[in-house]
């Protein structure tokens, strides 16, 4: 849907793979070492699913500085109330898009329809439900009418001469910004872990939807790439190692 | 200045040291163990000054693990925007506001007429220059006029009993949070390094004026607390350490 | 005991605090910023123990991020082979002593009668038992002789005119040296949680006994500065935050 | 040269590349997402070379953070007095040979008659000289007696049933051991520039001969793999970014 200024909203979040270096072996030659020194390079180029029983001993065990030889950049496109938390990670690496030395892009967040908007329950024990017809028009409405009004102040202090990284004050937290983001696995899992709320988590999290929604496509890449690693992260209970 | 819902509107930001063990005692003992062992305990509580050469000779040639034993706990309130580029600075420790779990408050930043807000030059070499008048009635306007509105917006999808993070989204970049910051003396030195712009500075740099008033302000704090350190520092370009 | 070159074998380790600025309340006023903002200050000069109730709820729910703002700094002596499992925590500040530029002392550990000496099980499963008085003999005999021999060996040589840097490749692992240790309150109990063997912990690990000995004493200085959150840490398995 | 025990002595390190992710391109794209958002990824897998004057622009300015996202995994061999060095370094990711879980290989670091063996100089500002025939006598006499010695006493204790964590302690500083180190290339850097002792270095470091071979062996690799980087490193005066 476009508006004014080509105002443009979105429901999604954007997580590409830009490159990765990283498969279930290095966890073996990694932990190998200890027991073998040298011989454990004879591992980099084994097939992991020989050492199955390593790998599910090392996620049982929580011995987790194997894990930090496998790295993964992302290209993440996310609204900058999600950008804040996601840049709270400090074991990881940032270049994003520049309020400062760009012009930036109309394109805000709305929340689609599945969107759980009632928060009841109290501090450190809320739950979601379902919003209303009503309250989501609310919503949309008042994001949307935000996004409009900020972009148009945005785009007029551009044109009497402000500088950019004055006139963005005014733009409001659902607009979207890019950046790469480089993990090795095990900072990736501490990620997944606080960030997605499941049920079968030894210790549970409740992130806020939004920041769940780049997890998620996070954790789906992250299980193709290391899929034994990930099949005992599940097994053991999802634990941040 | 107060408006609807009792908009309020700062130009200034707060640094409040919370508390501090840092000392230029710190970095003596901290590097005389290289060379004395347990007789550098000595120096816990020697009169620094009688120490000063060695200072001196540490800030000239970057050594600078001696400095990661002095630690600062700052109170911040700053907008948003300069929020985030603090929060790019990983070697220290974070708890913020939350959002999601509080209810914001109606104070926004609004710039000063001092600010300069015309940005001329290309990427990688920008200067800033004054605003006209009419310039900055329009900063004014707009950022009042969207922190009205938006605060607007934000108390009627509460009213509606949308929850606190998903109502927040519609807020602009300009409203305040509050933070407490724990770091070492060295990370703090690499942060007034970048964050401060000053001719006398081996590699000079062109942080935004709002994240450089709260980096000016910890630095007064920092010289206070460790004079000759700072001294020095000075005298050596202000480089990162 | 002494020998030439007055060679002096100790079984113990050195744990000092030579400062801290850690006490239970640091993680309230930091839990409650995200709640409370510029009320949370109250916090700072409150009673810990009338927020007993929030202190248990964080370590239970594992937010960790508030244990960051109490900082440790202790002096240490500790053999070499302990001295390098210490130094594989990263989030930590460190300053040691300098074979290249310190002539080292002739201090050596030996074990006391009771250390565990014969390892059975395999890895990944070890037990310790005890070692019986012959193996005992054999054990301070080694390392005696060992330690006496090397040491003649590094005079010799530097009386030779060599330089430390190259005489100290003689000295074997069990020489002592010093270090001070600059540490977050999480990053102290991550250490604790990894480096004590305890049968209560949820995750329990089989750390080399020296490096417990310093854990151990580390553990004690943390209970007396930080004792509600220390005694949650023990009420919930332990687990490094 | 093989002695009792097979024990063997080196005056090399192996430092070997197991796998990297690493292109001058790398620090392209994220440079760019700061100014072009998304179109930066165009820059993925463009010719690197026809953005030179950016990379020259960046390692001029010491703009850092694009040089995190190349990573790189080396295999190394060194004694433990360099591995200590190494350690030293935080950002990065290692996982070593234990002493605790395999029995240790008689491998053991002697100077080539090249090593500089005489310190002269005060603390601060030592220069090395070439020793004499005499001298370098003098210490390979001491470091292959000392590493015979111990290694047969740390077989004896292990004959003995003696834990390896316990026979270990006999064993010298130049006993090697292997690890596998992984780096971004920030972090590298930093390394390189720290532990090479270069005149054409803006700040000079004097790091120890043994850990230099190893810098070195990792600077080759380094300027293969990202050649414009590399030469604006050198052009700028080796600071470490």
């Amino acid at each position: 849907m476009k508006i004014n200024h080509g105002v443009t909203f979105r429901d999604d979040m954007t997580v590409e793979l830009v490159k990765s270096s990283a498969s279930d072996s290095d966890i073996i030659w990694a932990a190998r070492v200890s027991t073998q020194g040298d011989r454990s390079l004879e591992a980099v180029n084994a097939d992991p699913a020989r050492s199955e029983g390593l790998i599910r001993f090392l996620m049982r065990e929580r011995h987790s500085s194997p894990l930090e030889h496998s790295t993964f950049t992302f290209y993440v496109e996310t609204p900058l109330f999600v950008m804040r938390e996601i840049q709270r990670h400090r074991i990881a690496s940032y270049n994003e898009e520049s309020g400062r030395y760009k012009e930036l892009k109309p394109v805000f967040y709305v929340p689609n329809r599945e969107r759980k908007l009632v928060q009841v329950g109290k501090t450190g024990a809320y739950q979601f439900e379902d919003g209303t017809d009503e309250q989501y028009v609310h919503v949309i409405n008042a994001l949307q009418g935000s996004a409009v009004e900020a972009f148009d102040r945005y785009k007029f202090l551009l044109e009497q001469g402000v500088a950019k990284e004055v006139a963005r004050m005014v733009l409001p937290l659902n607009i979207y910004s890019s950046v790469y983001i480089t993990v090795n696995a095990r900072s990736l899992m501490n990620f997944i872990s606080l960030r997605t709320n499941r049920d079968d988590a030894r210790y549970p999290s409740k992130p806020q939807r939004e920041i769940e929604m780049v997890a998620e496509k996070m954790e789906e890449i992250f299980a193709e790439k290391m899929p034994l690693v990930y099949k005992y992260f599940n097994e053991f209970g999802r634990v941040s190692p």
